[in-house]
């Protein structure tokens, strides 16, 4: 058996950043850029007038000077302004040739045809050089930069239409378990309505991966077998149940049927000691536990490291530091992830105070659903002492 | 004239939660829920076996048992575990009448049709008895909690496949001013391509809007006004352009044309300053300036709080603190909006380091586009220091 970080070391080497795609330009935000981008133009491409005003020579301040033209944004300038004529400008217009500077409308006081500018008019005021933004032909986005809308402004200013990226995997879930029914039937007594489907899902939702597939197949290895056939176009493959070692667990059985390599099984966690990582090619295979917390930890820990590796970002977020608010027990051999809550510690303040939320059984989801964070104990006899500053990794947003 | 704080109070004022709406549980993840969600039943509904082994009484301990029957889960058992006999349980199955403990097949010895069990066996060891995670009619999810992909798995569990909430407002983006071209089109020299439009509804999708509608009105009151009866059923509408109190700019008379009142025109901000706020009852609408800086700070401000208000969320995010890496200026009157670049400092610690990213000119994109925060300068003569420790909001993910 291998440790949690072993394990998640395994799952980050198996797991290649996906091949780099082209895509249109308003699927690309979140993802990151797999190519330089050059700037098409100088921006400004002309010299712009940045406010309203007139476009004037800085010779004449102080005086009176004939209005020659109009320029409006968008338009050619067809005049040119040399000493006693101005131009009256908008924001964003093209400054006509001669142009040294632009003083804003409420700086000049008009008087018919002509207007009388301020006493002080120092040439460049008022105006945006061409190419001082960006030069034609330079790097505006570069290869691994994450496609913020702040670089979707930038790419469609450059006249971008699609971006070479790394894009999301496409991920599937296979759900196992004869006791599970879906969500639309009512279970007979001995049977519970399937979470782990609807919750996979949303979790990968939650990721931007797109489309998640979600089939259930009943607990045989021919229908586990034909499940992992439907989903051999998925990048990465989510089974839940059946991966322990009983008569019923058919996972292990059915991946090595579908001919692919089985990379470890059972690790040193709770909860969650069964998860197993398989492959295939680059298709990637996980086999959660059926215990939703198991399914739940799985999936965070692991499988979202496989996404983040394959969309070229960092493998695991940043923990943030907390004080615990209670107690937590070790397990012996195994490292603890356990669900908790991060409040502000005091509310005003930028500290945060962890709380562990118990479950009642090691399977109850109930106790814990109002989770936003994961904490972690070493293994060992010793646990975590109340007050102890922990790390912690966050599941959602902080309130 | 307003400062950003009043400013940002009107807009939360003005923007009421949306009206509570059903939804499927698959559309519902990231929304707050606008009703109790109750347990149908008993969770578990059932003595439930915590792991594959034998269903026994506490009194066989140590002796060898008769394998009564073997229950497999999601089946009834068809037996009663009495003393000298026991049943072969699977994970997850229903623990047969008469069941007082489940002990783990590692800790028995199978031998024929008979098992060896252990010498101690506690009552309640590898059992969850009925309604231990949960009693029916409990509540399971409260009005106003955000739903988790955990909240779906207690969801899905108890039945519930719509359920009420906060829907996320619909958006359309209007854009204006002559100099724009769309994406597909080569702009003259006196052009440019439009970048605020692909960028705003970049945010709006960030946020996780339901399919933002992109508009481009020509610069006429008509056209404007046009444009505002095809988004007539949008909860918000952002107008980019057209907002200063030049020849062109439309925007305010097209609003009143309309029949929108003018909560606010004017903010005593950099950038950003024109930015005006109107509402026609319940529709809220947003005049953003062109520049693409005022656009971009705009929306993150006051568009997405009142976003937020309208999912129930908290007006603005929590700022975070660090130090500020170079000195910036302030601007007299206004409050200075700064892009900045967060990077852990050092990269090991908790603690950030905020490069404020500087623009070439006022309407500079190129420079500020791998901003991931925003700090912010208060009105004075004197800006802030270089080794500041100063707030900042992110408005991306941390690296």
């Amino acid at each position: 058996m291998i440790d949690p970080d072993e394990a998640l070391q395994l799952v980050l080497e198996n797991a290649k950043p996906g091949q780099a795609s082209r895509v249109p330009l308003d699927e690309a935000c979140g993802l990151r850029l797999a190519e330089a981008v050059r700037a098409d133009r100088d921006y400004p491409p002309f010299v712009r007038a940045m406010m309203d005003g007139y476009a004037v020579r800085s010779e004449d301040a102080g005086r009176a000077v004939i209005i020659a033209a109009q320029v409006a944004a968008g338009r050619e300038a067809a005049v040119r302004v040399a000493a006693g004529r101005c131009a009256e400008i908008m924001t964003g217009a093209p400054c006509p040739p001669g142009t040294e500077a632009v003083t804003a409308k409420e700086r000049a006081r008009r008087d018919g045809a002509r207007v009388v500018l301020p006493e002080a008019i120092a040439a460049g005021d008022g105006i945006a050089a061409q190419g001082s933004e960006c030069r034609a032909g330079s790097v505006v986005a570069s290869p691994g930069e994450r496609i913020t809308p702040l670089v979707v402004a930038v790419l469609a200013t450059v006249g971008v239409r699609t971006v070479c990226v790394l894009p999301r995997p496409s991920l599937a879930v296979i759900t196992t378990g004869p006791e599970l029914v879906p969500p639309d039937r009512q279970p007979s007594t001995a049977q519970i309505r399937d979470s782990n489907g609807p919750m996979l899902v949303a979790m990968a939702r939650g990721m931007g991966l797109p489309g998640p597939l979600h089939l259930h197949a009943d607990d045989t290895v021919g229908a586990i077998v034909q499940a992992l056939q439907r989903a051999s176009d998925r990048a990465i493959v989510v089974l839940t149940g059946g991966v322990s070692e009983g008569a019923y667990d058919l996972v292990p059985k059915a991946l090595e049927t579908f001919g692919a390599e089985v990379i470890f099984h059972k690790v040193l966690q709770k909860p969650g000691k069964p998860l197993l990582f398989a492959r295939k090619a680059s298709q990637l295979f996980f086999g959660l536990p059926g215990n939703p917390l198991a399914a739940h930890l799985g999936f965070h820990r692991y499988v979202a490291a496989a996404v983040r590796r394959m969309t070229g970002e960092a493998p695991a977020p940043e923990p943030s530091l907390g004080r615990l608010a209670a107690p937590v027990q070790a397990d012996g051999q195994r490292t603890r992830f356990v669900l908790s809550r991060a409040r502000r510690d005091p509310p005003d303040s930028t500290g945060w105070q962890v709380h562990p939320l118990n479950s009642a059984t090691s399977a109850d989801l109930f106790s814990p659903s109002g989770a936003n964070c994961y904490l972690w104990v070493p293994p060992g006899e010793r646990g975590l002492e109340a007050g102890a500053v922990v790390p912690f990794v966050w599941i959602g947003d902080a309130e």
